[in-house]
């Protein structure tokens, strides 16, 4: 990491317990007696694929760099430990940037309590590409993984879908909280969160665990920014194939869940859209009882 | 990451102890109950920056990548523990440029008993950038820092400087094990690899440890490299400035050093270049005798 950034950001960092020797070295070193097992996980985000830096403000782009790696810890139910961020910067107006993307990162990353361990900047003739990775801690009955949905288990998600591209993409907030307390007080067999689509990431899901699902589409709770865009697609469609929503779709087993959504433990909405099934298929029941098939639409990295 | 490649991966990843899930989930799960302290460090890589793919098999890019990061946890004097591996490629031939940048990566790994824990893979206009993060695990008397040289401190290399542009910067073997080694059997001081170059990087030790340092440059190990290049630059001024040779250098109280070169413990050759000393600033003193301040030179990501 350039110099004059790293002395920036030693002056701007919070002194954390879990970090014995922060940024400026050839690596941090972080305190681990009290971990027994961690989780990582790394995003690489870019320029006019996941942001347009020439019509958004860096700060919102450098902060949902850290928020959708804090979304995956939110997924595997696990606290954020620390993390590290790496920085592909354009040539002109790179150290203007990287403070302006480090203006974002830091205050979520205090919020989260995760300590900002370093980080890697470069320039090049290219676009901003930055990568963040996460450690965190599993918490309450371990990771949550994506493979233990069981048939007869509830579709439960967090908050409500469609449209994150009028600005929630950006500014969402990860379920992280949320997730480390439902997997503390009930018993969580599986969980992802929604970046690519509701309708993707249930697939996900379902294809982990080795089951099917049935999603109740009148269950699915629209966001209002779904309902804005106003073009030749539903709101519902749009809930269910926009993405970037970095909401939670956790199964449940029943009697758990009814208690989950009679609780309310959360200050997030938390809905019921339908269940898991041993068939390995998804299918959608609409508001007339009609079941059709469900094909998972949405956003994918597509290579050849 | 994309549901063919992490396919493709799973086939190819051999068991770890560490690994309690591998890639494919939202995180991966380790094993680090025997773990107190770990470091972790993050690089990123960029075309026709750090490599000209267009010239160079992938399979040297993706070593390459994971090399630098591994001498990064050289550098701590860290065995390697776990790591995850994050790409931005080109739209096209993706699929196949991901394969061969991890037939680069797995061998390595395999070879420094690392953890591929996980990755992300993202496609774009752009070129290709890699993100390569590892934790590792201190050894000896912890960390090796770059805080900690002294006035009278010998000045030890590993290996040899210069024209790494012939080729070495893609292949070098990381001095993972003779850090190890060398910190376990000695009182090593203060440590750095030579990324940006010799002089640069042993002005980024002395400036850690509010010391200066005097170079016999007529001990500077030159490799063949650094004489084959032929150009306007003396062999010595490739050496002193070239960087990406990834070699160590070490602070090593003089008794110490003395040993040390005299056992020649590890099978790259060791040898003392100079010393480090109370007075804040960088000399050389030439096979004539004469002595003249040393300008750090080399490699630098600039920014505007």
């Amino acid at each position: 990491m350039e110099s004059e950034l790293i002395r920036w950001l030693r002056d701007r960092l919070p002194p954390h317990p879990l970090l014995r020797l922060g940024p400026g070295d050839d690596a941090a070193v972080l305190e681990m007696a009290d971990v027994d097992r961690c989780v990582m996980t790394v995003d690489m985000l870019t320029d006019q694929v996941d942001f347009d830096l020439s019509k958004v403000d860096p700060r919102r782009v450098g902060r949902k760099c850290l928020a959708v790696n804090l979304s995956d810890l939110a997924a595997m139910a696990a606290r954020p430990l620390a993390g590290v961020v790496a920085v592909a910067l354009p040539r002109s107006g790179g150290m203007e940037l990287a403070v302006a993307l480090y203006e974002g990162i830091l205050p979520l990353a205090e919020r989260y309590d995760l300590a900002i361990a370093g980080g890697d900047t470069n320039s090049w003739d290219g676009l901003l590409a930055v990568s963040v990775t996460l450690i965190g801690e599993p918490t309450g009955s371990g990771p949550l993984r994506r493979n233990g949905a069981r048939p007869g288990d509830r579709i439960v998600v967090t908050g409500s879908f469609g449209g994150s591209i009028l600005g929630r993409h950006l500014d969402f907030e990860p379920r992280v909280h949320e997730a480390v307390l439902l997997n503390e007080r009930y018993d969580l067999h599986a969980g992802i969160d929604v970046s690519d689509s509701l309708s993707i990431d249930l697939a996900h899901l379902v294809t982990e665990s080795g089951c099917g699902a049935i999603v109740l589409t009148d269950s699915v709770p629209i966001s209002n920014d779904a309902h804005q865009l106003n073009d030749e697609k539903t709101p519902l469609e749009h809930a269910m194939s926009d993405g970037e929503d970095f909401e939670l779709i956790l199964a449940v087993a029943p009697e758990q869940a009814e208690r989950m959504l009679a609780e309310r433990p959360v200050g997030v909405p938390l809905t019921e859209i339908g269940e898991f099934t041993a068939e390995p298929e998804l299918w959608q029941v609409d508001n007339q009882g009609v079941r059709s098939k469900l094909t998972p639409r949405g956003w994918e990295h597509r290579f050849t």
